[in-house]
Parts: structure tokens; C-alpha cells; sequence
């Protein structure tokens, strides 16, 4: 097999054989085939996509590029779940706890991306003592005795995603359906969950600004599974104003908490129950929606799920006294209200910059190498649809250093618009696909 | 300025503009834009195009790539001339001579590229004692003595290009329209001729098999020279047979000279006059086409053709006895003859592989590193439309080494068609374009 025939085959827009995507992927990953031919094979498959057995065969090779994770050691119906990103998607840190504390699984690992705020890594290491860094045999132990942990990636998973990606970014070949698909999907069936739950994001705030694209990767993705043989489900879900209130890593920790002890509510809960519920059922703990939402609820009610989130923190070397006496996680210096200069309804939100204005505060990163302030944030008080009068607090911002403050704070009112008429509500589910 | 933003300007299928342009041909010929960007650019130009502007200003800016030769010590009009390639090609030798000997000039740069038989040069260098190799001083002077020289490239012309092509080689994007007219025209513009006159083949010879990419070739070139500033003409002509009878090295040279000399008539003479006479009309020295090809043939008529090659060579250090005894060119051992199997006319040749065939027996190189043996070669005795009986000599095969002759031989036989009917005629010159 020759790679100039190959990427000839592509370009003229014919489907290439199994055999031929995975000679391109072991070649690529063991750098016998070299980036400027991998590059132009990326344009011809940006220019005419790839067909559905195509990104099967793709992601399939990708996955099995380098280690993949054996979990069988951990009892139970493993079920994994991936969102696609946002702005103060605190998700994972609840739905582990609740899933948990119903009797379902969670073996959880996450990557370190680079992300709006950080990311659940960033955000469990906000409590003090916590550890993501725990070896497999550490990782299953936990898991068996409290149902969940969340833990970094150690293994040296798809490395052909990384060459890839790392190619992509400078090629211009990022935005490539079937190429983001078989990304996110070869990572999760490396990490050898038996399902996989998908929350897929549209809007300003996600990578796919259009509803339309988010559904289209949300099928691709749940065929991907089909063709791997692992169950698969996918929610699309509205990221047009931040998921949850707060921005910034102890900020969401105290939000998660509060809703796992039922003192708040809103989109970022129904979100949490919703995946939770999906997960009890993938995991055949109960057999519908109505049925798991209910045991859910009574999770919160009774005590118990915030009892799992303390256990799981015990469990990695933190303070569970966190869940109790928010005092105890990290505190920014100053407070800072951002207020409405007009009156009106708050329309849209350019989630993004919402995003990066707490990124120019500490709380996420711009380049890998960056320190995450874990104390600083913001903390939205107005949602979309909401009325609000001139001089009402928008959002508050926790900050530590001041410097770039001003100029965030400006991004973020820049961010919200305020307009005369009531915006029509959007569903935070737009639909569930298996 | 940056790669990616340039890449998805191209991807988007919008113009680049002339800094863009400049900025990546300066870039990757400098090695500071690597391969990979290269190599997804080269891939989005090759689905999306490029406007007439942008293939003016690629061109340009890969001509400035490098050295550019100065041909102003050369008294008169410089016409410099390129083929697009084929089989029996021979026009350039015979060319040369006769536009001097009507008083035109044609100081000439020849490329040794990988071809069917050998280039000019090789075919030059079957000539005892001559020399391709002069220095810009020397050719300069023999042009100004006897009207026309033929050299090898010596300077560092168009680094870009060879970049570039290498890329194409390996990344399938050989076959982009713009990016084969910018090779072409940036080497014909770095060297350094006052007007340009391209015969662009089309048919099984050539690069282009269909006559609608050779006419859209000969478009965008004549477009590229107009955008520099350069006079330029183009004339499509056929390839779907060896243009001249003669395939190799000694034998093209002996088919050259029999024209020169009067005592050859056919396809091969008709271009070479009609080249010549075009040449003649660019250079000033005649004012129509009948005119001109008046003066040619009075140049063939009176010897004062043959008479500027012997001047020619003789400049060049060989033997100018060669144009009147053969047997000083270099002989093969053995001939062979290639006969008939059935009879009718010969409706269609294909014609690459009857320069493969004779390649295999030496004539030519496969790769850049292989040896010519400038005796061998083949002599086609019948031509496309011409009635055949069976066990007529279609060919006589001149061999040294007859290793690898009967699979020439066969080769030879599959590419030559006999039919019941008799074809129709195509025109040798389909048009010529200004």
C-alpha cells in the first residue's frame, strides 16, 4: 500500500478499504508516514468527508494506536460519559456521587485539556489533599468500595489522536466532522468503559455553534459505537449561556455540592439528573427515566449522595469537610459586581467570552503551561430570559489579582446582551439519540 | 501573517492575495513554513483552484525564488520556447538552427528531466565532443557568433518549484491545473527570455490526455505570461503518436538533421516549421506566417540550416561531420524489426508506452540516477491511419543490450491498434492562443 494512492483514492472521493485507514494510522503513529502526507490526506478528508464504515474503521484504529484501559477488575456495568465542553459544565463531579449512590458505577478518567475555566481535573484538585494521580489497581479499589472516582489519564492512550490533533491545529483541518468524531470517540474506547454516554453541546459556548452540527456529530458518534460493538447514547444539550452559574474550579466544586445537597436548582441540576438517569439505565440499575429520576431525587433528599461525594474525596486524600464548610476550599480576595447598564431582557450570551473572561481572571488556561488560580471566577446572577433593571448585579467576580480585571469584566458586559423583548426559551435537551 | 489563516482562506475557496501568495512561497522556499502546510495549501488549491490573479502572482514569486539569469549581453529578441513533453519530441534541435539561420536568435536553457527517451541535452551529448556545459559568458557568445545555443541550466532557478514538485510528487496534488502552469512559467520566466512561445501537447503521449486540459493549460500559461508582462503564445498540438519517427537519443538527432537537410518530410517537420515560423513573427524578424515560412524553407532548401547546426555543434566542441555521416553518431549492434500480426490501419497509438518501450532498452531514465545508451532507440515505419499488412515492419528496435527487448517489443505490439476502418485525421496543430 502506498500513501500517495491512498490520499489519491480520498481526494477523488472514493471509500477507502479498512486495510488502507489502517495503514495510514499505524504508519502515522509510528512516524513511517510523515506529516506532510497525513496533512493532505486531512484536506481530502475535510473536502469529502468520510462515510459512516470510514469512521468506524478510523476511531477503531485510533483506539487500539496505543495502551488501552482494562477495567474489568471493577465490578458492575462501567458506564463512561463525555461531554463536549462549555462554559461551567460542572456535570461529572454530581452525576459520579449520584450515579454512585444509587447503586450504579462510575470509573471515570479525564483528560487535562485545555478549556473555558479548567477542566474536572482542575476542578477536584481546587479541594485540598484531593489527588486525580491514583494507579489502577488504587483506581478500581475506589471505585468498588464507594461506586465512583475520577482520576487523570496515565496510560499512553490513542496516541494517534494526539499526532493528529497536533496537526490538525495547524493545518486548518480541525473543523472536520467525521476527524472531531473519531477523536473524542477512539479516547473513549480506549478507556474501556462497557457504554458511553455522550452530552453533546450546541451553541455560543460549544464547539458547534449550530444545533444542526451538534445533532449530525451526535449521530456520528453513536454510530461509531455501534460499529465498535459498545452500547452508546448521546444527549444534545443547550450551551447558549453557561450551564451552571459558576465559573472558575472551587466556584463549580460549591455549586455541584449545593445541588448534590439540594440547596440549589436550575439547568446545571436538571442537566446532572438527566445524564444521571441515563446512566442508571444504561447501567440496568432501573429500567426507565421515571423510575431512575425518582431514586434520584430521594439520592439528594436523603443525604446520600453528598455522603458519596465526602467518601470519594476521603478516598483520594482530601477534606470532605468541604461539603459542609465551603471555607475550606480556596477563597479569592476581592469580589467585584458586574451590574446592567440598561434595562430589559437578557437576550443571548456569547457564552465563549463569558468563557475567557474568566480565563483572563486565573481560572483556566491560555497555554498548557499555565497555572490555574483555583480561588477565581465568576458567578453569574442573571440567566438568559431574565429581566433585569439598570444597576442589577450581572455576575460577580472572585479575583485575586486585579490586573487584567477590568478588561475581563468589559468582555463579559460585552457578552451579555440586554434587549426590550423577551427571548423565547430554549430547551436544555434538545434530544436523546441511540 | 500565519499558514493556518492562509490554508482556510483557500479552503473557503476565497482569493489569496499577492502578499499571502508571497508569504508562503518566500516562507517554504526558506524552509520556515514546513511540509505539512505546504502540503494541506497545496491540497485545498487542488480541490478549490485558483483565480487567474492568484496563479500571476504564485508564478511571479516563485520565479524570484531564486537566481534569475540575465540574457541581455545577448544581441536581439530572445524567444524562449518549451514543450510540454511527449515521445519523439526533436523540434528544439532543429528549431534552433533554422530561426538563426532566418536571422532570428534562440539562446536556449535546457532542463535534464525524467522523460520518455532522453531531453535535448542527452540527445545534444549523442554527438561526439559536445558540450551542454557552458558557462553565461560563453553562451552568450556563441548565440551572438551563429544565432543559437543549446545549455544545461547551471544556475539555481527556482528553488520553489523544486520544493514544491517534490511535495506534489508524494502528496498526490501533481494534477492541479494552477499549480502545473506555475511550474512551468515560473522556470520559463526566471529564465530570463524576452518572449515566450509553449507547445502544449495533449493526447496519449502527453501529460494531458484530454484536448479541453490541454487548451485550459495553454489558457492559464498564456494568462501567467500576460500577468508578467511577457509576450506569450501557445499552440496546442497533438501527442497521440511519437511526433517524429525517431525515439532515442543518436536517432532523434540523425531525424533532426535529415530535416534540416530537406530529406524528411512529416508531422515532425511541419511543427518544427510552424514553431519556427512563430518564433520568427515574436522575434520581429518576419511579419506574417507566410512570410516566414518562406524564409524556412528557402533555409532548409539552400543548406543554410544544416549549416548553423555544424556551427552550432562545432561551437560546442563536436563534430559537425556527424550531419553528413551517420555513422559518426553512435551505433547500436543489433536491430530488430517489429512486424504486423494482422492487417488494417493503425487507428490509435499509445503512445507513452512506446516511450516506456524504449526506456526499457536504454534510451531513457527511470530514475534520475540511471544511464542513457544514447544508441538505442526505435524507428516507427508506420504511422496512425496508415494501412498495414500483416507482417509489415511497423517498427525497427536498435539494441545493445537485448535483456529487456521482447517485453519492449510486446509492450510496443499492445500499444499499437489495428482496426478494420480507417481512422479520422486529427490535426496536428489544434490552435495557438496569444
Amino acid at each position: 500500500m502506498r500513501m500517495p494512492e491512498i490520499i489519491r483514492k480520498k481526494q477523488l472521493n472514493k471509500e477507502l478499504s479498512p486495510e488502507e485507514i489502517r495503514f495510514f494510522v499505524n504508519g502515522y503513529t509510528h512516524d513511517e508516514i510523515p506529516d506532510y502526507q497525513a496533512a493532505a490526506l486531512t484536506m481530502a478528508i475535510w473536502f469529502n468527508g468520510m462515510s459512516t464504515e470510514e469512521i468506524g474503521e478510523l476511531t477503531l484504529a485510533m483506539a487500539e494506536s496505543g495502551d488501552t484501559v482494562d477495567l474489568s477488575s471493577i465490578k458492575g456495568i462501567k458506564v463512561d460519559k463525555h461531554s463536549s465542553g462549555g462554559v461551567a459544565d460542572t456535570t461529572t463531579i454530581a452525576v459520579g456521587p449520584l450515579v454512585a449512590a444509587c447503586g450504579g458505577r462510575m470509573a471515570k478518567m479525564s483528560g487535562r485539556g485545555l478549556a473555558h475555566s479548567g477542566g474536572t481535573l482542575d476542578k477536584l484538585e481546587s479541594i485540598p489533599g484531593f489527588s486525580v494521580n491514583q494507579d489502577m489497581q488504587r483506581f478500581s479499589e475506589i471505585v468498588n468500595t464507594c461506586g465512583v472516582s475520577i482520576i487523570g489519564q496515565t496510560a499512553n492512550l490513542v496516541p494517534a489522536d494526539k499526532k493528529l490533533y497536533a496537526l490538525r491545529d495547524v493545518t486548518a483541518t480541525v473543523d472536520s466532522m467525521p476527524l472531531i468524531a473519531a477523536s473524542i470517540m477512539s479516547k473513549k474506547l480506549a478507556a474501556g468503559g462497557d457504554k458511553i454516554l455522550l452530552d453533546v453541546k450546541w451553541g455560543s459556548g460549544a464547539f458547534m455553534h449550530e444545533l444542526e452540527k451538534a445533532e449530525k456529530l451526535a449521530r456520528i458518534m453513536v454510530d461509531i459505537g455501534k460499529h465498535a460493538g459498545k452500547e452508546t447514547r448521546a444527549m444534545v444539550t443547550d450551551m447558549n449561556q453557561p450551564l451552571g452559574n459558576a465559573v472558575g474550579n472551587a466556584l463549580e466544586v460549591m455549586e455541584a455540592i449545593e445541588i448534590l445537597r439540594g440547596d440549589a436548582e436550575g439547568d446545571l441540576k436538571d442537566l446532572i439528573m438527566e445524564l444521571s438517569a441515563q446512566i442508571l439505565i444504561m447501567g440496568a440499575v432501573h429500567e426507565n427515566r421515571d423510575e431512575a429520576l425518582k431514586a434520584l431525587e430521594q439520592a439528594v433528599s436523603s443525604g446520600a449522595a453528598v455522603e458519596r461525594l465526602k467518601q470519594m474525596i476521603s478516598l483520594h486524600g482530601g477534606n470532605p469537610a468541604v461539603c459542609d464548610d465551603f471555607s475550606l476550599l480556596p477563597q479569592a480576595r476581592k469580589t467585584e459586581s458586574i451590574t446592567a447598564e440598561s434595562a430589559g431582557y437578557i437576550t443571548a450570551m456569547q457564552t465563549d467570552d463569558i468563557g475567557t473572561a474568566s480565563v483572563m481572571i486565573g481560572a483556566g488556561r491560555e497555554k498548557k503551561s499555565d497555572s490555574i488560580d483555583p480561588a477565581v471566577g465568576l458567578w453569574l446572577r442573571k440567566r438568559l430570559g431574565d429581566r433585569v433593571e439598570t444597576g442589577d448585579v450581572l455576575a460577580d467576580f472572585y479575583v485575586n489579582d486585579t490586573a487584567d480585571l477590568k478588561e475581563a469584566a468589559d468582555l463579559f458586559k460585552k457578552a451579555v446582551r440586554i434587549d426590550s423583548t423577551r427571548p423565547e426559551e430554549k430547551p436544555l435537551i434538545v434530544r436523546t439519540l441511540s
